[in-house]
């Protein structure tokens, strides 16, 4: 069975492309596309799956989707119990419900990547990567306060409790709060467009001058964006987020007045991760350690270097 | 003469490997192997371009060192000079002399990947890869306090005057100074060896008891032992260093009682960033930030983990 499998597998392959043994599995477990910025993670990985494998043929990269934490456990154990994975490159849906399973899979001698959202326990992980929350919310105030002149009226929209929206509010907060901005109102949108539209018309509806909306994401700031439009509000000057999306980067790079700029929070981080798990394997690279990405401004001149026309993010 | 060279190469190649133009360009800044740690740092350099080559035969990776900051410099305008560099990576060899010339490079236009040693100036970087210092320091400090129980008296030797030199003894003895463990003296040994066997010659002819030495670097780390030996001290009970070594993990593997540990600070942190400012440009992955590597401790558990045998280092 095996020779002949073997056989048929060289007559398969071209000149080029010779059937090679796989020396290297490297599954990714990520959230399906639940949301905008997921459905950037799935086109990310699965892209980054193609490049590996067209540039090492000996590493075999298994992209797995989960539509909930549980599902993401069963897959861990799917993933496991079928062959030795060499490494474990995740984007854990919740940190407390997947932190037991990626520490068994550690325990079987897995180098595990831990992307985005931390787990509950970090000693679990060999390599850690992350955007920069705080630099999110930071970069996004400082460039505010200074086209607002240190003065005004904003609302801010936030997203599902975690980790990753106390630091981008602290992040945004702790620089407000050295101007003479008055922040309205604060309320969560769970990073959800249609959820972030109903609560910037209870915005609008209740603050007669809004001089600029954060929306902490730019998901929320599509659903802001239609809110403010359809209330036909001009004292809204400016309307940003965060994360670098797609249509919101070429508003950006379209010179718009209301949302000149955004901040990176990119979905490839999942390629980052992939490519920096390669290098502990196909290297002698040392990758254990935390890449922490850094969330500098997107604006007209450097917009296109954050802009990928095939991603849906 | 072009249309003959392809022709050449065209005989040249098997079926596999086509002639492909070079679509990026990567030139690697390091110094030359003065010593022990950048022999090391030439070696998986070479090694990197190598294997990142034959994977990516659209990728030109260019090494070059330098012996001297000057010397660094003057590499740099020949590099720039006779090609256009899509990202630059460098170990500078002072972060003073080299901050200039660096971010004059960066401003053609070239992603500056920097290694080890921080620039003057950090905006100037896109990426940034070293290894955590304080935790080389703290990690170290820490298992000793365990085993002399948090008393006794020890020596340390530091090395060139140098930020990293600085970090490393920070993390050491804010550990220390939470024990009764008294430091009876911190001298600097350059990161050199024959340095190190002088200093601590002059340590064991001042001190006639001496629990344990730190000498904060492998490469000193040979120079105590090789003064502890010729003395015939058996109060040293323990002499550790830092770095990663070849012949201390080789100490660590084989069970030495008086070096025990080591912790990783190697040298093929070059080869991380190297193939993390690959991805920048072969993927669609964004590299933008900073890469910490851990220092955990290395074990006779472990050790064979951080042990390259074709290593010089």
């Amino acid at each position: 069975m095996l020779a002949s499998s073997a056989i048929l597998a060289g007559v398969a392959v071209s000149g080029a492309a010779q059937a090679q043994d796989i020396d290297f599995t490297i599954a990714v477990s990520i959230p399906a596309a639940t949301h905008g910025w997921t459905g950037g993670v799935v086109y990310h990985a699965e892209r980054a799956e193609a490049e590996i494998e067209a540039a090492y043929p000996n590493v075999d990269v298994i992209v797995s989707t989960a539509s909930s934490a549980t599902a993401q456990v069963s897959a861990l154990e799917d993933l496991t119990a079928t062959q030795d994975l060499d490494a474990l490159v995740i984007l854990p849906f919740t940190s407390e419900e997947l932190t037991g399973p990626v520490a068994q899979v550690a325990d079987g001698g897995t180098f595990i990547t831990v992307v985005d959202r931390g787990l509950t326990d970090p000693a679990i992980q060999d390599l850690y990567v992350a955007g920069d929350n705080i630099a999110v919310g930071a970069n996004t105030a400082t460039w505010l306060a200074e086209q607002l002149g240190g003065e005004g009226q904003i609302v801010v929209l936030r997203g599902i409790p975690t980790v990753i929206d106390d630091e981008r509010i602290e992040g945004f907060t702790q620089v407000i709060d050295e101007t003479n901005i008055e922040i309205l109102d604060i309320q969560y949108a769970n990073w959800n467009q249609d959820e972030a539209f109903t609560l910037m018309q209870d915005y609008l509806a209740r603050y007669p001058n809004i001089d600029a909306v954060w929306a902490n994401d730019d998901d929320m700031l599509l659903g802001v964006l239609e809110a403010v439009d359809q209330a036909g509000r001009d004292d809204v000057r400016f309307a940003l987020g965060g994360n670098g999306m797609k249509q919101v980067i070429e508003m950006v790079q379209a010179g718009d007045e209301r949302t000149p700029i955004s901040t990176p929070y990119p979905p490839s981080m999942i390629a980052s991760a992939m490519y920096m798990t390669l290098a502990q394997f196909t290297g002698q690279a040392p990758m254990r350690g935390s890449f922490l990405l850094d969330a500098p401004l997107i604006t007209p001149e450097n917009a296109d270097q954050f802009y990928f026309p095939d991603s849906p993010f």
